[in-house]
């Protein structure tokens, strides 16, 4: 599955281009070791316009942060249809599939290093919970939509939600965290028995 | 459910004391502001003695997960009989328990912060590929010997133990970098759900 890097080479706008020496450091150096500095050191432009654009170095990190979702987000593949389940099978393959792309493995990465800096960093805090409600929300609009189309059995689809999102969420933090020990094809398969048993089996009935 | 702090108040010995004042300064200020300075603020007998025992500040942290992880196990309650099955569901349960008291609350945070690193630290990365292999391994185990004991179906150990693991980290993770958005007892009744038709389920016939 192709993956393409966060920031295109053609980036003129100047607070894309800030991003963009900050994600390049983050990759770099790591959360620990950024500093405005190497971010400078990534940014063709003047430095003291990062402080013109940002507030700050977790004004910057939270804009990355969205920058990289939304990034994240249209690379999910277009279900083959609009049928509920294919929606969600789509999404769930997409984000438990291994990083084979170094793009897709430095932006997993990344997410994992500041989603670490969460404890202790309210900022971050607010952005992650604001992120794990949203996802769990449009992962329980789907699971409700089929639902409702007669494709899933009645079930609690927040409950549901919550569990394929505590998932996906150890899934990346595992893959970011160690070093190859993640088998996300024996993951993947036994989601996929959990959906089926769990939101498919008896609908035919 | 009770949990102890990982440290007693009667420590004399100096690797546990600093080992103690580490986690007090980890949890005070945070992995991004730790520094041997605010480490010898908590320690009470003469900072050089830090540097005679652990040869810099990875060394420190590695030490403090093991002894941690080592603490998290001890609370681990007995299982009500010898069955592999009450043995996995008492260790499920248990990681998967909310964090009602503080001493676990601040354990598991450190813990995610930590692991938070390992994207950029080898040293991290090692220790948490190693323990991410070892109670993988633990729970294949305890699924195995289900299997043996004709209480589980004949399934693959190792690929429903990376997907129970993948649940409890996902779990951890969330609870540690969100504020309260985290139903746990949603994802422990999935996860049930998930063990009971997946390993449990028609064992009878």
């Amino acid at each position: 599955m192709p993956f393409d890097a966060p920031f295109g080479t053609d980036t003129d706008e100047t607070r894309t281009a800030i991003l963009r020496a900050t994600y390049a450091a983050l990759i770099e150096h790591g959360y620990e070791d950024l500093t405005v500095q190497r971010i400078g050191d990534e940014f063709p432009k003047s430095k003291s316009l990062i402080y013109q654009h940002y507030d700050g170095k977790d004004e910057v990190l939270v804009a990355l942060l969205e920058y990289l979702l939304d990034h994240f987000e249209s690379q999910i593949p277009e279900p083959a249809t609009d049928d509920a389940d294919d929606c969600l099978q789509t999404l769930l393959s997409f984000v438990l599939a291994p990083d084979p792309s170094e793009a897709r493995a430095s932006l997993t990465k990344v997410m994992a290093e500041l989603r670490g800096q969460a404890p202790h960093n309210e900022t971050f805090r607010s952005y992650f919970s604001a992120n794990d409600r949203r996802f769990r929300r449009d992962l329980a609009t789907l699971i409700e939509r089929g639902v409702d189309e007669g494709v899933y059995r009645p079930v609690d689809a927040e409950s549901v939600a919550s569990f394929l999102l505590t998932v996906l969420a150890g899934e990346t933090m595992r893959r970011a965290t160690t070093d190859g020990t993640v088998d996300s094809e024996a993951v993947c398969a036994e989601l996929n028995t959990y959906v089926e048993t769990r939101l498919l089996d008896g609908t035919d009935d």
